[in-house]
């Protein structure tokens, strides 16, 4: 028998196997001409003037050969500078693509065949899918939606394990807009300290809240691990500008040896225009964006109670809230009507049982789009 | 026992664990001021004036949010386009965060814990860490130093065995400079036929040729991935435009995923701009970095010749050679008293053990610099 006849049939890596693209995608691809859009994930305000210019500058006037494998040395050191109560040296901080990129990272170098991850419920499901990708299991924490999605600390002892290796926050929250206070952060420390868990923060919406500025578990708790990038709070989703930051020099390490044989850098043009992230002008583009997506907001939830009698959650950051429909029938086949009356949403379970009955709403529109949105959801929904 | 007192202390997943910087990054971080930099692995040709100017006017004028994940429509067919013989649809390429990140994704779309993949040595490190990632075990295929690299069927054949996942060829080859002939890419396929084993085709370097131009695998094996990108061609190394490309669709729809997950997509001024990737002006600067490697690769294997007495490979494309230092000691202890003398090269045994008493010698590099830089090597290897 030759080599060839004794090889099985090819399968996919275990890794890759029943991996399918989220919820999410599926209901956006099948949106009807001129739908209003409460199902984006990114922000529809421009990318601010000066950071195009400077992009723009860069691309003319610089080569833009390969820079550092953990990014140019003067942004990390003011991503760095970011974080003072971790005093981090610029080799705390890898600049990836995208805050996405620092995710899987983060699960890829804490996560082993078998490890347990500790997720929200509900989440943005591509925390599943890395976990999957480690080969590691979800394991989901209850945001309780009686508690419009707050979070509660006797479930998110619950799920940890002698397995469990990471665990995952996000503050401002995708998909409830919801915010851990410090309390909600000092619980969540006191509870993994000693254990060696790893603390996975989700801040990429961190610059967009509405009350108090969250705070960052980092703050409360060593091992962990803050992924983070501009996309968001400059709009700047194409960009491709994240970063992970960690005071533990091996798991910092490990993510930049990964980092350098995945994507060896991201794009040179937009890490030096990334450069004036800092500004006093980008301090003024991420306070209009939160004053604008602050009125609108309340302007969204004001008007589902006014229009359609509808509870959603009142939104502290990001630029979501969660509609309860569970009045109106399962949340799939909610949804399912709206695209049909052209209105894109994404049905809570998407994000995990927990937001079953429920809605995302984003509110990266205008008010006259959204008045218009809550129209035809009316329209199908309740006439 | 609370869970927390269960939990062992930390150690990095098993797919990170040994990982380290390449030996090559060792070396450059070491560089002494005013070095001439026979190391580099990145044109020193500028990118081309229209392409700069489109990623200004792109950045400017657009607004940059997320693409679709795998790439812009117009841009995955111009890719699609390239390779006619395959006959892709759009669905069949991905575009990523340069080619490293398709190379990575095929590794863990192949691979499977304790599946082997077949290497060349010498051959780029990054693919021996990317197999280790995807917790499978790198096998060497010989490209015989005594043979001026070149490759011999029966060397490949050596290394298949029932637990062979994927098998990679380069060509033109970093960090060799020579290319597979038609003759070869077909003993390739007779070898693998009936297999079952996918082969990654490395074609950065594909646009850089000094004589015909290099055929792909792709023409002649079906279960070809084909690995590739901008970086090399058009001096856009820093931009980060690569892609993998696969007439299996379950194949190409795992890579997609997988991206999906990791980069979501890579930077949109990038992609936008790189639509004039296969314009006239396009060709003509890829024309005219080809003329100007030919004219330097032959500069400099004289130059070692008459200056040195030392033989080096000729380059076929790319723009590297192998310079033979057997007769002056080992290669490390030869690269390193270059340092001293300000001159960086790689040790062959960076790319595996059949590089062992050969430096890879860069020629992204002025005429005058690589005079320069032979002169200090004679100088302290020599005088």
């Amino acid at each position: 028998m030759t080599p060839a006849e004794q090889v099985h049939p090819f399968e996919l890596p275990h890794r890759m196997r029943g991996l399918q693209p989220t919820l999410i995608r599926q209901f956006f691809e099948r949106a009807l001409p001129d739908s209003i859009n409460f199902g984006l994930g990114e922000p529809d305000l421009p990318t601010p003037d000066f950071m195009r210019q400077e992009a723009s500058r860069v691309a003319l006037e610089e080569q833009n050969g390969y820079t550092s494998h953990p990014g140019i040395p003067a942004l990390r050191d003011k991503i760095a500078e970011q974080y003072p109560h971790l005093n981090l040296p610029r080799t705390g901080v890898v600049v990836t693509c995208g805050s996405q990129e620092a995710m899987t990272a983060a699960f890829l170098c804490t996560i082993d065949e078998g490890d347990e991850a500790l997720l929200p419920n509900p989440s943005f499901p591509a925390y599943d899918a890395c976990v999957r990708i480690a080969q590691g299991k979800p394991v989901y924490y209850r945001m309780p939606a009686g508690r419009d999605f707050g979070f509660d600390i006797e479930e998110f002892k619950k799920g940890i394990t002698p397995r469990t290796k990471a665990a995952v926050v996000i503050s401002p929250s995708n998909p409830t807009g919801r915010i851990l206070t410090p309390d909600d952060l000092q619980q969540i420390a006191e509870a993994l300290e000693g254990t060696g868990i790893w603390l996975l923060s989700d801040e990429i919406y961190s610059d967009l809240y509405f009350g108090e500025r969250p705070r960052s578990a980092s703050e409360f708790y060593g091992k962990t691990i803050i992924i983070s990038g501009l996309s968001k709070s400059l709009s700047m989703t194409g960009w491709r500008l994240g970063w992970a930051a960690c005071a533990d020099r091996e798991l910092i390490n490990a993510i930049q040896v990964l980092h350098g044989f995945t994507t060896v850098c991201t794009s040179a043009i937009t890490q030096k225009a990334s450069l004036l992230a800092w500004t006093d002008e980008a301090e003024a583009a991420k306070k209009h964006a939160r004053d604008v997506y602050k009125s609108r907001g309340e302007f969204l939830v004001d008007l589902f109670d006014k229009e359609m009698g509808l509870h959603a959650t009142k939104p502290e950051g990001a630029f979501y809230s969660m509609l309860d429909v569970r009045s109106l029938g399962d949340d799939i086949d909610v949804a399912e009507k709206c695209l049909q009356n052209r209105v894109i949403t994404v049905p809570g379970v998407a994000f995990g049982d927990e937001g079953k009955g429920f809605l995302r709403i984003s509110f990266c529109n205008t008010e006259e789009r959204m008045t218009e949105g809550v129209r035809r959801m009316k329209e199908v929904l309740l006439d």
